[in-house]
């Protein structure tokens, strides 16, 4: 990261002026935002940006960010907000392009923060392989923000004729799951509880279009993909089921949760199925199809824990249930919502 | 405006828990934002919308709002956060398609002021013949907010092989403006600040897109375009002589503003030609046809007071100059930017 190029010494904070329109706000578009984005399609200079989008169905989705605190293990808001909206546009089956950036800055903001920031999602986007092509500043009062939230909206390509989503699972699909959950729910707990664990628990933030790109090329016949964000496993499970209309049975034993982040979850009285995960998706495939995918998913680091978990068992009230590991089963619901504030 | 679908006397504000992920959010989601913004290509049971764009190069853009009041005489935030991204997308020359709206609630919002605003913005945005297609909500604890911030991005398609932008400003361009100006700013200073005038001084928030559509359809050469919002005339201005690297002169006595308008700058000792406009634009064609311009945008109500205001002398030095009344010619410097936060 090179030094912040807005002077510290002159401008230690963000100001109500650099969201007014005059000269700081030029100064810090052009000189914050212009030389850590910089590339080819940027356009701070005019309205918008304009491209030639390659031939194929395209998907547009956004996402605002208020995850506090702004830095945890193995992320920050600048990275999630990239993570975050290629993830969903990688569940749309699309191949991820373009992002948008916006950002709501409270007045007294450490300038120092911003640029740290900035300089994440800027190294995520790289890794993603999409740019920043368009944004906005907004300053707020003092005490009327919470240091900085961003939106991303994004645009990708789907290259395939499939269109993967929840109106195509059908009973006969095996659910498959890319990797152990919980890790960014209680990361993010943990930093702001000021909780301390024998080792840290990382954040999973990370980009996952990359094994869901490789399933569509494959072939193989994806009927629905799900990223496990707020909510969980569960929300994710229950809203699928409630859009199909189908029973979907799952099997505790082979979902896999972390000891420390299970220990953690105990600790805090949460379900790991109901905490939040940045880099975690589930796959809606035939039956048939289920070893492949596995062995597809499994050759991408960010999927190398991938397991079948379930099943989609028959049309019907919408329903999910949880078989534990003494055989008990149980209906695993939609939770509640109130337990763990701006994960993301 | 019908009713609040969520039940008022159950739910009279926004908890945090609507942003959970769980069952109050999916409540939110699907009661409130589904029935307002409903429209086939809406898809919030799925991660993104998926549509296949009509052929031509796309512009992409995206705005959050943070205005306050979140009403204000002449709009709102909703409406708002509509005209403002449909503007950004006419001013790269596109015709707007689609939107995204990502809503960051401060706990303790009154539920109906949420139902107020969503309304606006589904009739601004059917006013505007745009879809909004994709969404978000968060939620963040009290006194962490202010409200309501909306961010909306946007989607639009080029139908002319032209692409205005700053850099094709020349030499010989003359200069048009849309109509009156200072009317946005000075009715959100004067809603913010309880000033009566003799009559209320309404917003002029307006989508301008059909005019400049039309300037483009009718085969006009426009070099560039500009909406006038933060830092008003004076910061679009200067914006384009530095990135078209040229002279701009205009006439202060060929700018209208209306009387309350100007005694209200008057009184908060503001220039009219610094304050934020929602609804104006500037556009540079050609000397030869500024008169065919100007008929153009005169046939449309947004742009019936469109006027020629000045010329780009030559290339140079950027800078813009402006003549008064009296004849006297001095620099119109881009605003230091402290004067109106939050206006948009």
């Amino acid at each position: 990261m090179i030094n912040c190029p807005i002077p510290i010494s002159q401008y230690p904070q963000v100001l109500l002026a650099h969201g007014g329109g005059g000269r700081l706000m030029h100064q810090l578009l052009e000189e914050l935002f212009g030389r850590a984005f910089a590339n080819p399609m940027l356009d701070l200079r005019h309205d918008a940006a304009v491209f030639e989008p390659p031939p194929g169905p395209l998907a547009f989705t956004t996402d605002s960010y208020v995850v506090r605190p702004l830095f945890f293990p193995g992320g920050d808001i600048g990275s999630l907000a990239v993570h975050g909206t290629v993830n969903d546009l990688a569940m749309a089956g699309a191949r991820p392009l373009w992002l948008s950036a916006a950002f709501i800055l409270e007045e007294g903001l450490p300038m120092e923060t911003l640029w740290r920031v900035v300089c994440s999602m800027q190294e995520a986007a790289r890794r993603c392989g999409v740019h920043i092509v368009t944004g906005d500043t907004k300053v707020v009062d003092k005490g009327k923000g919470d240091g900085l939230f961003i939106n991303t909206a994004g645009v990708g390509v789907l290259e395939q004729a499939l269109r993967p989503g929840p109106g195509h699972v059908r009973p006969g699909d095996a659910v498959l799951l890319s990797g152990d959950l919980g890790r960014h729910g209680m990361a993010i707990m943990a930093a702001r509880e000021g909780l301390q664990f024998e080792s840290a628990i990382e954040s999973d933030s990370a980009p996952v279009h990359e094994p869901v790109l490789a399933l569509l090329r494959a072939g193989l016949e994806v009927h629905c993909l799900r990223d496990l964000t707020r909510g969980g496993l569960a929300a994710a499970l229950n809203e699928i089921a409630q859009t199909a209309r189908v029973r979907i049975a799952v099997e505790q034993t082979a979902i896999a949760v972390r000891e420390d982040v299970h220990a953690a979850c105990e600790l805090l009285g949460l379900d790991p199925l109901h905490v939040a995960n940045e880099g975690r998706f589930v796959a809606f495939v035939p039956e048939a199809q289920a070893q492949a995918a596995l062995a597809t998913l499994r050759t991408h680091p960010v999927s190398a824990g991938a397991a079948r978990i379930g099943r989609v068992v028959e049309h019907g009230e919408p329903l999910v249930t949880l078989k534990s590991a003494i055989g008990a089963s149980r209906i695993l619901d939609m939770p509640s919502g109130e337990q763990l504030p701006r994960i993301c």
